[in-house]
């Protein structure tokens, strides 16, 4: 495969059919570079554009990739910029191969916390969910439909690098149950015209949150998956909360019942 | 003015020179029309594309609008879309006044729940924010720069409507800390550094929150306004959350300890 070549193939990975294709996706910058390499991620490719990378950091870890036997991708300037539009390129971009499970063989570790989600409409709130998931030490993502993609570019960005630690299932909200039922897994979802308020609830158990769509929130079929539903109070006007913004208040009730301010953290 | 004029004049209004030259900023779509007749906001104009507007309620808000003296300006179905693009236009869009208080002589009525932030990158988590502090009842934002811009389109369409109940004062942090101390509120500031928990802070008190940015986090001017400092746990490599996210989750922490759950909400 010549470089022409190559980089045109990394450029369609911008899509959601070449991702699925190919079964990879492209993250760029340095940040990205470094949380792949921490977390053991499978780079399949680096992509350098040697005029472009500055940073001590991301030149000494291209250099030990591809010593590694990590196949290396020398592009101009140009090149890599439309790869990948960014404000501040930063020379160096990776291709990395998505891993996922079936839920099937998933096992729900001691205090888990999963979340599973039906439909994003905004690639942005998924990956912020996804950096949320990080910070509260959740196992990663359900994705419930196919219309989920943590590896669109929108997502990859907003995880701000949280995703190389994540986990990613897919199963229908069936499988979802059927899974929780097996491993002793509680199903919290949410919904605004739910009676319980989220605070009601005990997350000691492991636990699966289960968010719907900005639009639409969640399906009869994934309401049925459920064991509660459970509801984050507003008042005054508003009937919705940014779907990022629920599910990260979910996330941090989970964590903050799990973990008592004051305590041993 | 002429239609063709007033057109052009709107359009100029997503640049931040024209919104602050003429005090106004422009939101389309019925959410935001019926958003802004509830609130009774200052409407200066409706813009209204007969052949798009749908809605029997955007028809006859537009309508009583007109009634009551507002301008009404009527447009291509082209036009409306050059106003603000937007997927699925909706025939009907509002300039409003923007309503800008003094910090001195805002009054902090009792329960106050103020958000200050001091710089925003992304306008969407600017949106997303003032989105919750509705969601949970709090006052409005106080703006500590003039680059904090809550009717940047971006900001707006982030919050699905919910602006027009918000009230926006600006300051600097050292008059937000004389109002603070005026007006006994305790100024909570956040900062991934702060040694104590965010939930082991009482609320109980009225509250102004303070968030820096998004790369920086609070300059050491917000931080000498601050009576504490607060870090959000976060476990594992993650060194920071979504802004809109990580203000969210402490807005949420505020309503959660004035209203215990189970409690007469």
């Amino acid at each position: 495969m010549s470089g022409a070549t190559s980089v045109e193939r990394i450029r369609l990975l911008q899509t959601r059919r070449a991702r699925d294709q190919t079964g990879t996706f492209y993250a760029d910058g340095v940040r990205f570079l470094v949380a792949a390499v921490d977390a053991g991620a499978p780079i399949e490719a680096v992509v350098v554009a040697p005029r472009l990378l500055k940073s001590a950091v991301g030149q000494m870890l291209a250099r030990r990739l591809r010593m590694r036997g990590v196949r290396e991708i020398r592009v101009g300037a140009d090149e890599l910029e439309r790869l990948s539009p960014s404000r501040e390129p930063q020379g160096v971009g990776i291709v990395v191969r998505q891993r996922w499970e079936s839920l099937a063989t998933v096992a729900a570790a001691h205090a888990a916390c999963w979340l599973a989600i039906e439909e994003v409409r905004s690639p942005g709130n998924l990956g912020t969910l996804l950096r949320t998931t990080e910070a509260v030490g959740a196992s990663g993502l359900v994705a419930l439909s196919r219309s989920v993609d943590p590896f669109d570019p929108g997502a990859i960005r907003a995880t701000m690098g949280a995703l190389f630690t994540r986990r990613f299932a897919r199963g229908s909200p069936a499988e979802l149950s059927a899974w929780a039922r097996r491993h002793e897994v509680v199903v919290v979802g949410a919904s605004a015209d739910a009676a319980i308020d989220y605070r009601q609830v005990s997350y000691a158990r492991p636990v699966v949150l289960v968010l719907g769509g900005e639009r639409k929130g969640m399906s009869p079929a994934a309401r049925r998956a459920c064991d509660v539903v459970v509801r984050i109070p507003m008042v005054g006007r508003t009937d919705s909360l940014n779907l990022a913004v629920a599910g990260s208040v979910l996330l941090y009730e989970v964590w903050s019942q799990r973990h008592p301010p004051g305590g041993l953290t």
